[in-house]
């Protein structure tokens, strides 16, 4: 191991971020170095690539940034027992503090004192990553490393579908980004008898088919209410997955909902939403749910369970491969949405 | 058993009912007459008394309304094989059809093809009610019958209330009518540690503490917020029962509750309602319930439980007794807010 | 329609049954008459037929047994709703009280006044069978008869495997009868990772797999415990599903699930059985359920879900198809185990 | 602090325990050292004590034993960040791996690698006790030091009262042991309609009478499932709560609970328990779960909040309090059943 790597750096406070050599991290006692195999670009790293609203609130640069990776242990703390040199691993996005009440009664992924790696600290965008054992996911050595690289943004899906019951039901997917779109997945994996996916982008519709959707449904080119409406009699789906963040697509998802059933949350409108709670929520007795991160670590076992099966096969989501030093190609696929995942390759 | 009886009869589009004499009703096969003992004024029946917009839309005046009773069964159609004549008994006012998917999954309460006694069809505000038997609940003949005739309306509170886990739990209830005060005696007897009423108004902030609530908060004298962070470390509340459908205090309701926590709304808001999806629900994984009616009749046997054992006493809530002829007097205390649960006799 | 039918009866206490000509059934105000399309046999007709000790006390011959079928309604009683003529239709078999605790709560399939069709009063091994309309199920008129008549057994299997999660799991079925080896493509459309199917007949294991066992295990030629733990890395696997009746079997279950587990049985031993409640429930914190029936209706609106969408094929598991004339070769298969599903046609 | 602690040790193989001088363990980076205040003696204490067969093949004298307590923190090591010197603490029992399936998925008190204070390692009899950091509870300081000790017992019993429903419902706890006694105050706290506690000793039951049961019964002198079936009109109850570890006692609960109820067993029967499952488990649909420790720590935060608020008060069942120098009583006491919680006061 050299002392200097490649990482992409966000250096200042604008459009953009530069490769630059930088120091490789050294480790503390119960941290892990890791050697970075492959690592994806995700929505919040488009947001501070883009430097907009949040990004300028939250982060400060110059940092590495990137969080969803798998690589492999070269070195570990002498108080680390999780993990070996040579494991193949992956990590949990977010470093909790261990004692609020949240992390104290099974909870830890909404902890209110979360960090975030590559937001809150250093992140994965580089040769090398240095983390916290207790955040590090064991990655079967046959699982190959752009696979492993998703499962983070994977363990969003799952932790949304398998919020509650799938087997036999219908499920709308409002919002096809890549987590949509792997949502789309695990609905059908999971047993649901409808996936139903909404999009604007006919690209992701069509990776969405790929995925396994029952139907796919361009929200501009057809009344999404309708269209639910033939594919359900009339009575509405069991289970919204909300993954667009817009208010009137949230609403829809609210009207499509069937009586008792479900709309589980993971987007984040940028403002409040206006929602009908007498009518949508209330007399329809709907349960909402607003979903973040992934339950620590039920949701990887989910996760490993899945892919390692076969059950999901997430490799037509992975459209693109770049080297680390081709990262502004993948960023701009990104921010066109002609694309599912983008992997780079340090 | 006389022809004629006395109603309360809606009787004109506009404020106001009337009592006049009616003819006692007949009953069909699967039907049961019963002769009214004690009968409670709701909310809902204020509205129509008082003709609000809802009102006009739903109800066709002349009819007799009220749906809040206990009773003696004096006639049972041939067909009915679960009551007999002289049994006490209160009845489920969610009329529904047995046939559509909330039907068949055990979830009737929120069948969408539902009718509503005393809103529908003619009601209880009389000395006698028509009830087809499968509505029936049979009361233990020793459970007074004005505190059997509240069990409808304590039954919204103990399904909102225990739609989740309550035990050593901090629960607050925001917006104290008489279904919020029952709810603060059924989180307390269902074990919460700390049970917190909001209002504005003072006489019903006294009867919460009378039913149990620890504390209590006039939200126009303390800061809701302040008082509550003060009561739970700043680490809010683990249940919230939203009672009050005014949006400013369904919104301090989602700033309140604690990450992981749940909302369970059963008040019905006049107006959409814009609620921070992103910081509220999403971000804090909260759960949100949309609540309406009681389970059938999951809920009627908690109450027969709750109430019977002597776990919670809604005698304190009783606060007025009227012949069914001065009913005007407790719509306008009803309109006044100066009560509890007001008890008509026939 | 003519006044007389065919029908397989079970005509004497003893060993067999007879084909016979009886009257067509009449129907009561709120029952249907419906002709039998297809009609598939259940281990318990098998009992019946063989005349075993259980059928000694409890059914009381001459009737007309069976109970699993698909066929078309061509008459329905005045007070009958749910249902049309010419309506393709299936039937629970559990017609129950509608008045005790578990049917005014929501599980009126441990309804403990139950009857059942086909054991104590007559059933569908018949040109024609008169049922309640409320045990009715509607069947998707594409649906074929004969995937039809295997609901009822197929809804057991969903009610055992999808009593709790089951994506991205381990799921051992132990017992391939025909519910097992339905239970196994249960667990496969709901996600399961693994699904390691137990039998001792090698014919039913092949169905298994055929239905999509991840591995085989015939218990007499490897040891239980041992294939499940290299499977499992030693863990012990998420979900045991107990199907086979057997104490050595079900004991291999208790020491085959993982700490925290779930043992969903639905075999019924015919004698009372020792389990090491100390090492294999308390200290391992394992969930057992008793499994019995299906609700009503949720499992059947879970069985038309897997079913209609193709989540589930079971065309592979119905082997064979004879004339209802025919019904000993049927039951001749049944006892030699030497089949999946057997279904008659009238 | 002195070099030299008083202690009681479980000094040979063999009845009993002596009063010794042993150094005053040291601590490690992640432990923390604390002045025991109370510590009270557990049934698993008397085990050791009496030395039976379970101790024998377990435990390795000379060891402190002893592992429910309250006490104040006097140094903490320095990776310790959850306590301060001076907090007022207690601790859960079960010292786990943190890496095991159950520790990742929110289930670590059944972690198969568990090591259990005061038995695989020194306890709590006596005046310090050293432990790690992440097992500590912090106890509110107003919380008297001998109910904070008793905490850790108290967890077993709302563990396992809590583990679903109660409120309006009907629990049997079978077992007056100490826990019993709890689980009786626990049941009554959070809403049951009745709690029935049954035991053949008649000092117990009087205690159980004190914490809230609404009917006690001494299985010697009345027939439990004939009392049962007058107190719940032959329905059986809905909750039982096993805490005896009798067979003859376990299978009364198996036959006492309604269909589709409850079955929480805490006790640890000595031999395999021949159980019919068809008819009681199956049949009925009921659902059995093991119950052993606390949810870490979830079940600690619903002890505090029960404890907290008053909803239990545990006072009356503190029945002696001894010097640490005068254990042999206490053990006697026990031994002899003339008790509830005995607490040593070092």
């Amino acid at each position: 191991m050299t002392n200097m790597m490649k990482a992409i750096v966000k250096d200042k406070r604008g459009f953009g971020a530069s490769l630059q050599e930088v120091p490789v991290p050294t480790i503390g006692d119960q941290e892990v170095l890791i050697q970075v195999k492959a690592t994806s670009i995700c929505g919040t790293d488009v947001h501070i690539y883009a430097w907009d609203e949040w990004s300028q609130s939250r982060v400060k640069p110059p940092y590495v940034f990137g969080h969803e990776f798998a690589g492999v242990v070269v070195e570990k703390g002498e108080n680390v027992y999780n993990v070996e040199v040579g494991d193949h691993v992956s990590a949990e996005t977010h470093i909790v503090c261990g004692h609020c009440p949240q992390c104290l009664n099974g909870q830890a992924h909404i902890c209110a004192n979360t960090q975030i790696i590559g937001v809150d600290r250093d992140g994965c965008f580089a040769e090398y990553v240095a983390l916290p054992a207790q955040n590090l996911w064991k990655n079967d050595p046959e699982l190959p490393f752009d696979v492993a690289s998703v499962q983070e943004p994977f363990g969003n899906a799952v932790h949304t579908v398998l919020a509650g019951d799938v087997a036999g039901k219908t499920v709308a997917v409002i919002g096809c980004g890549p987590i949509g779109i792997m949502a789309v997945g695990v609905a059908k994996a999971a047993g649901a008898s409808q996936v139903i996916a909404f999009d604007l982008n006919n690209y992701r519709l069509q990776l969405a088919t790929e995925m396994g959707a029952t139907t796919v449904v361009n929200s501009k080119e057809a009344d999404p209410l309708e269209v639910m409406n033939q594919l359900t009699n009339g009575n509405g789906v069991d289970v919204v997955c909300e993954m667009s963040g817009h208010p009137i697509a949230m609403n829809q998802g609210f009207k499509m909902v069937t009586n008792g059933g479900r709309v589980s949350i993971l987007s984040l409108p940028v403002k409040p939403v206006e929602i009908d709670v007498t009518n949508d929520i209330v007399f329809k007795g709907v349960t909402v749910q607003g979903i973040t991160g992934r339950q620590m670590f039920k949701t990887w076992q989910q996760v490993s369970g899945l892919l390692g099966s076969g059950q999901v096969d997430v490799k037509p989501l992975i459209t693109h491969h770049f080297k680390l030093e081709e990262f502004e190609k993948g960023f701009e696929l990104m921010i066109e949405g002609k694309c599912g995942k983008v992997v780079l390759h340090p």
